[in-house]
């Protein structure tokens, strides 16, 4: 994997929107804390375009600022602005080129899964973690903390409360994941991952408990949980179950999917739509340890570790 | 294509849930109409079984249940009973081997897509069509009238109103598709179907207009819309689409993904979660005509269709 180097003071970055519609006061907070870390901030173009009803300008548009940040020499990192949709519409569009000659990181959850998943087939290293429009949210201070180490090449680990559904164990893999939705959209695409010997990562919000299922149904059928090194739970935000009730718990219906398996597994984990969502690197080689007092996932350490790195990110 | 052999009267027909719970009142409609077409009906052993919250009994009864109506050699006909979800849960267990060797018609939509695409690897013709919980549903006289046809062994042919995005044209080729977002939850999955040169309908109920944009943007990036025959867009029911608007109509949506493609396209299809839902053979050879005056799909003639079909439907 190319890890891209870390940020020091003074580098420029840059909001941009690939997906959900933004305004320039819901990235006011956005801009004084990358500010205060010393950045200099810049947002792109048409970052306030009103070409259409939902999305942050229309295609051409988004994917033109994109593009452009992703070619400007002199941008070190770009924060996409919000999620929601709309990545997918330019994702296969987007021209990589300059990124794979001069890697940056790229940070984002939940819609930005999507650009994730193409960065780890690309072999680049992006940040999982919270996004512009969510710097006002109340408790964010954990997960801007966690995105500041992160960016700035402090090692991070993740801590997450135990759970009477963890599955106890160790686990080394790359990491990859996120919103489960966008993990399943990108099955049977040039996107779709392999899963195997990884340790995967998913969370969601504002789902019916049986849509819940049936994405869980589509990676189980996708092979995409047959072969893990480990699996991680996140927030699972506002699950709806109206009447009929689903009839399952939520870590039993994901337990159903992967009950021939015998890798760790890990619910609680402080990653997705609440606070905090704690920072971490996409396609990065970590570890996760999964013990009766709760779960630990870091960076892996030793020989292994070199190995896996190349890029300027390594020489930090 | 393996073709079913079409029904008689005296044939026994079983109502079997795959997929959401279903109430013996529910079906008490179905019971009559069948009976009425001179079939005797048969209820799966465990049809209201309430070990589920949600659905028509836990995985195993539903699989056991479905699985016996498959081996009955007294049996010429499955009807699902409702759609929901639930079907890929028990999917992949289900043993096709008698099925194989005695065809039988599989009946109905949504989330029965999913078997019809795996009967669709199978070669195996199924029927699109209304359910028997829809069956005491307002204006449903022409759904059943026409599955009555189809599953007798009489040509039908379904006739679509102009729609002003419907792209000119007329097309060959095996049909096959049905709900959306089951479509989207086979792609990268054994079920998976190749969508070339065919002949692909959608239809959808029930979802954000964003929603529906991110499983047509799905297709198109798994490659399933590149090379059809031709699209037919059934009934788009209850979407929703709260502010910020979508900005974006239904049909601009779907052309838009399709935009550098040359086939005929028709909108306005009686097909999906409204009635009329007039039956089809899901993986059957059709013609479809997109002129001026409105759509028509019917079965293909000639050398070609004599050609497709094996199986004892084909004696008929």
């Amino acid at each position: 994997m190319i890890r891209p180097p870390f940020l020091s003071t003074g580098d420029t970055v840059a909001l941009a929107a690939t997906g959900r519609k933004v305004s320039s006061a819901q990235m006011q907070k956005a801009m004084e804390v990358l500010s205060s870390w010393g950045l200099n901030v810049l947002q792109t173009p048409h970052l306030f375009n009103e070409a259409h009803g939902y999305l942050a300008g229309n295609d051409e548009t988004r994917l033109r600022d994109f593009q452009q940040m992703l070619d400007d020499k002199n941008v070190h990192a770009i924060f996409c602005a919000r999620g929601g949709y709309g990545t997918t519409r330019i994702l296969d569009c987007l021209d990589f080129t300059s990124l794979l000659e001069k890697p940056k990181w790229i940070v984002g959850f939940s819609d930005v899964t999507a650009l994730h998943l193409k960065l780890l087939q690309l072999r680049i290293e992006s940040i999982h973690g919270t996004m512009p429009i969510l710097y006002p949210s109340a408790g964010v201070e954990p997960s801007l903390e966690s995105l500041k180490k992160i960016l700035f090449g402090e090692d991070f680990t993740l801590q997450a409360t135990f759970h009477k559904a963890n599955r106890m164990g160790q686990a080394t893999g790359p990491i990859l994941g996120g919103n489960l939705s966008l993990l399943t959209d990108a099955l049977g695409t040039s996107c779709e991952p392999d899963t195997v010997g990884k340790i995967l990562v998913i969370e969601e919000i504002d789902e019916y408990k049986y849509r819940l299922d049936r994405m869980l149904t589509h990676l189980r059928r996708a092979g995409k949980l047959d072969h893990l090194a480990g699996l991680i739970i996140g927030h699972m935000t506002d699950i709806k179950d109206p009447d009929p009730a689903f009839g399952e718990e939520i870590a039993a219906m994901v337990m159903d999917k992967i009950d021939d398996t015998p890798y760790p597994v890990a619910f609680n984990f402080p990653i997705g739509h609440e606070n905090p969502n704690l920072a971490w690197r996409h396609g990065s080689l970590m570890s996760l340890d999964v013990n009766p007092t709760g779960s630990m996932l870091q960076p892996a350490t030793g020989l292994l570790r070199e190995a896996y790195i190349i890029g300027p990110g390594s020489k930090k």
